[in-house]
């Protein structure tokens, strides 16, 4: 049976859902597709739209998940889009939580940068330097939406979710596997062209849509669905687990029928997997800490369950971790 | 005296210089200030200009840092401004190398980004999912040049550097002793404050200089330079050194005067600071390891010495780290 490789447990859970619901029935005259167009393509019924940046919805669900423990050692920012180039989201969620002195940065893998910091901060707790880690996701895919691209633009929703992690010296919790690849021939699936050195914001060439989130849906999902299939046999094979040791799935939200893969293909029972992108839409990299604490809010899970997140993000990437709650 | 805590060996080097030159002298007409007044409050004599974007630059200081030996099994991008938004620069900089499926992604801490990056791999190599890393950092600050702002911009160069680190089983090589804190009052003096969901290029409040790149120096100096002496101090006693000890000082190029400052107020012997930022300004995230490059290629230590990187970053953060190669 799998084995814990790194201890940690996960000793707080926070999220921020922006209070307005935009649903796809008045999104629908924006980009010029019904409702049930929308659904169909997309899964997603209404998602929550923000009027407070990145960096507050990461604060809120930060102080969620720190509730009355101490304060962090280490601030992980991860999330999918930043506040700013530079410098980067994790000092603004510092400054937001009205901490100083933590060290803060950022880890990005797009829409898997939390399973990527999950991995990193599991890490540094075998170590002496670090005790407690606060990890947030924040994204506010809204702000990006290209309406001319009405299936991408249907799909975004905002969010923030975080977890805070503490050191532990045993092995009844904590992480049992890690797996990540990426493949840069589907790096044009899925886009924010500009907001970089490429297609600078002085540059005459960039063009509006450039800044704007740009993603073929269907590409993304003919390319990774294989790749993850594959990840998943493996995972489970590595780890001597059968789909049915995994209590609960944590997928990336990034479709209706990306989500409906794991069961209807993966081989995880309906129940098990956790789909919440009706309501949500794809909030990019805070798509997995969020549906992790819905979650657990709905007590799916307890001490000692084993769950599994996955997902594939722009890259493209496909990435997965087992942990013991 | 001082023990390796996380065992690696970097095995390869690699750093790209653009060949196009860009003096003082010829920057001086579109700043509107003297070659002179350049010089003395930057330090940068002359800085390169890339006519090619930061993956292709960091892929050329990859190939470099590769050489003959296995393609590695993870890419960590450590730059300080991204390609673009959306997929993280390791795609592209993995997409230019040829590889595929590789692990990658970005670690961002803006000028500390490489010294974050070694931490959390030489974190990853105490196991078994990695054996050989990759870190790149490349950054083409000279793209976000505000000529209004005539210091800022004098003192932005291009450049890219990479290191291939391996695993290693003796306490021979390898990490000593890390540190970071990060100040969000010190938020504002070192800002790309667009490009993000703040001030979001289809945004109209969003202006020009937004885009750009904007720091006050010399308030950025004044925060910093007490916190860096303090890091200096509190990092030789933890680890029973003193400035002799440390064979070399390699410091992020922020400017003439704070890599000055590590003889002047630090304490080391300036012989052993490593001071570039006259021929290639301050580099973002690549002047470090584009420093230990040249250091390296110039012979400046050897087996066993002990390497000391340290450095102020946008946030503001300071960070260091202790290193035997």
């Amino acid at each position: 049976m799998s084995e814990v490789i790194f201890p940690f447990k996960i000793t707080g859970y926070g999220s921020y859902l922006p209070p307005e619901i935009q649903t796809s029935k008045e999104l629908s005259e924006f980009i010029g597709k019904s409702e049930e167009w929308i659904i169909s393509r997309t899964g997603v019924i209404e998602r929550r739209i923000s009027d407070i940046d990145v960096d507050q919805m990461g604060a809120l669900a930060a102080r969620d998940a720190i509730g009355n423990k101490d304060i962090p050692d280490l601030i992980i920012n991860a999330s999918g889009v930043p506040k700013q180039t530079i410098p980067d989201t994790s000092v603004f969620i510092q400054r937001e939580l009205g901490f100083d002195g933590i060290p803060s940065f950022s880890v990005h893998s797009t829409c898997l940068s939390f399973i990527t910091a999950l991995h990193v901060a599991s890490n540094f707790l075998q170590t002496d330097l670090y005790e407690k880690i606060l990890i947030v996701s924040s994204d506010r895919g809204t702000r990006g939406r290209n309406f001319n691209e009405p299936e991408s633009a249907a799909l975004l929703g905002d969010a923030a979710a975080a977890v805070y992690l503490e050191k532990s010296d045993n092995q009844k919790s904590g992480m049992i596997s890690y797996n990540m690849q990426t493949f840069p021939n589907g790096a044009e699936l899925t886009e924010v062209r500009g907001g970089g050195t490429n297609l600078h914001p002085q540059d005459k060439k960039t063009e509006h849509a450039d800044n704007l989130f740009s993603m073929n849906g269907p590409r993304v999902y003919r390319m990774a669905r294989q790749k993850v299939y594959d990840l998943i046999k493996k995972d489970l094979s590595d780890n001597n687990l059968d789909v049915n040791n995994i209590d609960l799935v944590i997928p990336h939200q990034a479709s209706g029928m990306a989500v409906k893969a794991y069961s209807k293909y993966g081989g995880f029972d309906k129940n098990r997997v956790i789909d919440i992108i009706d309501k949500t839409g794809n909030c990019v990299a805070a798509s997995i800490p969020l549906a992790l604490n819905i979650a657990q809010q709905k007590n799916k899970f307890k001490n000692g369950d084993i769950l599994y997140f996955v997902g594939t993000g722009a890259g493209l990437s496909i990435a997965s971790c087992i942990i013991k709650v």
